[in-house]
Formats: structure tokens, C-alpha cells, sequence
């Protein structure tokens, strides 16, 4: 069988919603080393990859794996039934096509029991190669969210280009241009790695999308070089992280 | 000449916000003793009925028996242009067509005046007998409320069952189903008498309306008993009352 | 070239959002003095003038006079990318075609520049004329705006009167009627100077319109005399305004 339990209902609320602008239905690989869930976009450009430790549960077990495919939807309606600070514990039962949820208040007098039907999905397993970036930057999440949506007024395409000690985003479309310049500070705030500097162009409403994990994490790290897919990675309480994967807009000859 | 005044317009506010999802237009019955109210929602399936004695007033003067229709979405409005600490006088002369709200500010600096036209609605008296339920809740409005809204979300049905010191509501549906128990405290938030268990199913939609009372009252009243409508009722400031009454869902014999 | 520079960004998206109900094109008039916008609403029923003295800029240069056409929501647009606490500069070269706003966070640890394509709008000058109003009434801009807000509920048309020490509203509809009455006080926040007393009719949209400038002022002007549009002043940091003119109803001979 398997069960985990977290103290806070709020954690999963996030991932959750997190994941499900980009996916509609998934599978939850539940593992004795804890749960992962890797997927396409609705329309196969980018990809998401989500990894709990076991150390992110309060209790976890899990006797086999588990594949948990589940309609995130639905899920996110479950967990909006809880409070914040539920406890909640996920189980089910070996062969299970069913997943319950247990929401439990701090005093114990509610007890709420949610069950949610598993879906058969269909599931290919990509190989995401480890990469080592050219350029790395770590930025304030909430930053990297505001101009992603700044951006997305001016044009469909995001420029983002590392040079030095700065991270430079533009735009450029009908309404005019914008740019928007973070410069490295000595603080840590934002801390830009470059070995080799690149310049690469995006779309506006995937880079977007993967801010929905902005609530997980104080820090966003940007990974980039020629040739991959952008990596927008926000790590989730020290035994966890969510990555995103982006391939870069080909260059129009014409332009 | 009737004329009642009330020190607060947020009381008459969240009043007016219970009644109007349920009736549109209704008779605002006043007499010496104070204002009733009953009327049956719009498709005929549930009745509200509605106490303010006298003593729910700073001032209060009824020369004789006056029936007011109004309705209540403009009512609404009205009081939407009030703030809520602005004091309230309804009044009207006898044989009126037109029913005063007048709105004083705390200073007295600012004075508003608005008249309503009254409606000539029909409307039968129901009886509602006095009826000792088998099983009487009391718990946090708020918990009730969202116990509504999130079943809400899984079945058109709710089932209630009382059992010696616990109420559980639950749900199934389509996506899944969803079981939450109430336990009795010893601190007297949730306080559950049974004198025989019993275990009905109402429509969901009826319940999440009859929440709209929630801002009126800290707790909630629940009595239910076999072959009579459940009761829900808020106190409202110690004189008055809100009731809501609904029958149970009749069980499908092929169930 | 013209270069002018504001400390926060909060007054310039106050003032945008206070103009864009009203129009959506305007020519911003750059000269040695400070900037001006005059223009006809959409409709031409009422006019909007706009005066920001130099010495309301932290920073200030105008070589020649320049007119910037823009569209206020593509405007709107920019601010909203920028925090209300970063410093904006407006700059544009001579003849040019854009008009660039740079936005600076506090530790300048951002930068963030934006260019808007400029607008050919012609544009006739509207001579208004210096008037001494009959009634002038000095009031609380959130109490005026709530007063057009609740109006507008009942009628098309805002009736306002002057008289003595009180300025009073009314409105007359389908629902009912509403007569709202506010007194000069002794502590200054209202404060009402009338030579003849005199009542006129307004077209409460116009008015709500103009109440979008609440945000820009404490207080709120109002100049009527027989004959002449009504004024709505709101004075912006001491060394700007931005006035809003409205004709009056012309009496319905039926009515």
C-alpha cells in the first residue's frame, strides 16, 4: 500500500496548481523513494518535472510503486475542501482505483475523507539529460514572475539574454518596445553565472505558465545554453523541486 | 404609522443578503410585537421565515398591522448606499405606497433619504407547526457553510447523519466522494443531542443557499427528526431568527 | 529634448486612470511651464483638462515645445508593469516618434525601459474660460464619489442644489427616489460658499466618470453658477489639477 502524509494541506495546494495550468490529467510515480511526475504540455512544447523526497513527507510509505494517474482538476477541488493547515494523508491501496485524501484540523474534532478516482493514463517516460547550463541565474520568483507578465502585453516572444552580471528580458511588439534589465547584487538577491553569454528568444505564455509555481519558492533559477531548453526550476523545501523545460524559439531566417 | 430604527445598517444588510437568494419579492409583516416574514423560495421547495421581535430596535412603533412588499433586490440596492455604521429608520404612514429608509452618518453631517416603492404581492400563510426534532446540531455557522460549498462540488445530494455524538455529511459523485464528520466538543463549539439517530439526504443547492445567513450569527442549528423538514436555523442578536425549513429528498427506490 | 522625472510612479498611474474613462487618445502639451492635456470626452459632452506645474517633477527640462499624442491604455499598460514606488522618467527626443518611460526601483538594482510609439492626433485648443461660480462646494473626494456611485443606481440624471450651507443630491427612478443631504461642518471638511442658491441637473454617468479621479485628492471642488458648466477640481500635490467641465441638463419642457 501506499500513504504519505504532509502537515500542511498548503504545500500540495501549490504544487497542484502548479502543475495543472500546464497538465490536465498526470500520474503520481510513487516510489519507495518518494513521488515523481514528469509530462508534456496539453500541446507537447514544454515539459514539466516534479520530484518529492520521501524527507518531504511527515510519514511516507510505500510497499510497491505505484503509478496514481489522476485528473488534476478534480484534485485541486478536493484540496480547496481543506484548510491551509489540515493535515492531509494521501493512500491507497495496492491495485487501488480509487485515492483517498484525509484531511485532518490541528484539534482533531473534523475529520474530513475525500476519494478520488484514478485514471488509466497512457505514459511515455522522456529522459531528461542532465545539463550543464552556460548560464545560470537565480533571481526572486516573484520578480521572474512580474516580468513575465509585464512582457506579455508587448508581444508573444521574450528575449532573454545573459551577459556578464545582468539578465536582459525584452519585448517588442505593436504597442512598442520593453526592457528590462536585473543586474547581479552583491546581497545574493540575485546571483548571474555566466560562462559563456547567449542571447535566446522565448514564448511569452509558457514562460508564464511555469510562474503558477512562483507560491513554492522564494528563488527561481534560470539555466540556459545553446542548443537546450530552458530550465525554470523553483525548488520546493529542501527535499523537493519542480522543473520546467522550454525549448527555445527557432530564429526566423526573414528576421 | 410604522417607523423602526436600528442603530447599525450592517445588520439589516446581512438580513436582506439571507433572504434574497432565496425570494425575490416578499411581505415584510409588521405589528406591534415586530416584523415577520415567511415566504416559500421561488420553486416552491423551501420556506424561510424570519423573526425580528421589537426589542431588536433602538425605536420601534407599529400603530397597527402594516404589510410591506418589497423587492428585496432593490431593497439591496439601498442599503448598499448606506455605510454600516450609518444609523437606519424605516418608515411608513399608514396606506402607504412608498416605504422611507433614512440613513444618518455617526457626526449627522450627512443625512440620506430613500423611497421605495412597495409592491402589492400576494401571499398565503403558512403554518409552520412547532416540532421537537429527534436530532438537534449546534455548530459554527462558518464550519457549516463550507461543509456546503465544498460537497457542493461532488454531488447535487448531501446526506446527514446523526449518531450518538457526531453529525457526518457526505457526498458522491462523478469525480468521487467525500465523507466529513462533526465531532461533539467538550468546549461547546459543536454540540450534538440525538434521541435517535437518523441519517436524510437534501438537496445541496437549497443548503448552500440557506449559508448566505452565515454572517448573522456564530452558530448554526440543525434539527432534523424522520418525515419532517429539516430545520436550519441562525439566531439573529438575541430577538430574532431566521429559519429555514426543507424537506428531505424522497430515496429513489432503485437506489 | 523633453525629460521630466517623477519620484513614484503611484501619481502618474492616478493620473492616467483618472483620464482614460474619459479619453482614449490624448496629446500631452510639453512646454518650459509643465504639461498640459485638454481634450473632449469621447462623446464631446464633457472636457477634461489636465495641468501639472514643472515644480511638481523631481526633475524637469523641456527645450522646445513639444505635443506627445498617446493612447492612455496602451499608457495604462506601461505604468502597470512598473511599482508604485519605483522613480519614472518621460523622455523624448526632439521630433520624435516614441516617447520612452525608464522605471527605477529604489536600490536600482532594476531598470526597466519602456517605448511607446507616439500618436498623430490633431487636436483643436479649447479656450476655457476663467469663470466665477455662483456655488462653490468643497468636499470630500470619497464622499463624492460614493454619492454619483449610489445616484446612478436609480436615475440617469443627478440633480444637484445648493443653498445656504447644504449641497444636496437627488434622484428620482423606477426603484424609488433618493435625497442625500451634506452640511458645511465647522472643522472644514465640508465646506459650502454660496452667493445665489440654484439647482441643476447632471447626467450621472458623466459625473461617475470624473470620479475616477478620487485618487488624486483628499478633496473635491465643485463650482455651479446658472448657464455654465458645472466644475469638478481635483488638485493634485499642490502645483497641478485636473478639472472636468459638464453642461447641464436642459429642463425637459414636459417634465
Amino acid at each position: 500500500m501506499f500513504e504519505a502524509r504532509l502537515g500542511s494541506t498548503t504545500l500540495l495546494k501549490k504544487i497542484v496548481d502548479a502543475l495543472r495550468e500546464i497538465v490536465k490529467q498526470s500520474i503520481l510515480d510513487c516510489s519507495d523513494s518518494g513521488i515523481q511526475l514528469q509530462s508534456m504540455d496539453n500541446s507537447h512544447v514544454s515539459l514539466v518535472s516534479l520530484s518529492l523526497e520521501k524527507a518531504c513527507f511527515e510519514k511516507y510509505r510505500c510497499d510497491r510503486n505505484m503509478s496514481l494517474g489522476m485528473d488534476l482538476n478534480s484534485l485541486s477541488k478536493v484540496l480547496k475542501c481543506a484548510s491551509g493547515d489540515d493535515a492531509v494523508t494521501i493512500s491507497a491501496p495496492d491495485k487501488a482505483d480509487k485515492v483517498q485524501f484525509s484531511f485532518e484540523s490541528a484539534g482533531k474534532e473534523r475529520t474530513a475523507e475525500y476519494e478520488l478516482r484514478l485514471l488509466n493514463l497512457d505514459q511515455e517516460h522522456l529522459g531528461i539529460p542532465d545539463t550543464e547550463y552556460d548560464c545560470i541565474v537565480i533571481m526572486p520568483a516573484t520578480e521572474f514572475a512580474r516580468i513575465c507578465r509585464d512582457m506579455n502585453n508587448f508581444s508573444e516572444s521574450i528575449v532573454i539574454a545573459c551577459n556578464k552580471d545582468c539578465i536582459k528580458f525584452s519585448a517588442s511588439g505593436e504597442l512598442g518596445s520593453v526592457n528590462i534589465k536585473i543586474m547581479q547584487t552583491s546581497n545574493g538577491d540575485v546571483s548571474v553565472s555566466v560562462q559563456e553569454p547567449i542571447t535566446l528568444s522565448f514564448a511569452g505564455r509558457y514562460l508564464t505558465t511555469f510562474t503558477r509555481a512562483t507560491p513554492l519558492s522564494d528563488k527561481v533559477k534560470i539555466g540556459m545554453s545553446a542548443d537546450v531548453p530552458l530550465l525554470v526550476e523553483y525548488v520546493i523545501e529542501d527535499y523537493g523541486y519542480i522543473r520546467y523545460y522550454l525549448a527555445p524559439k527557432v530564429d526566423d531566417p526573414d528576421a
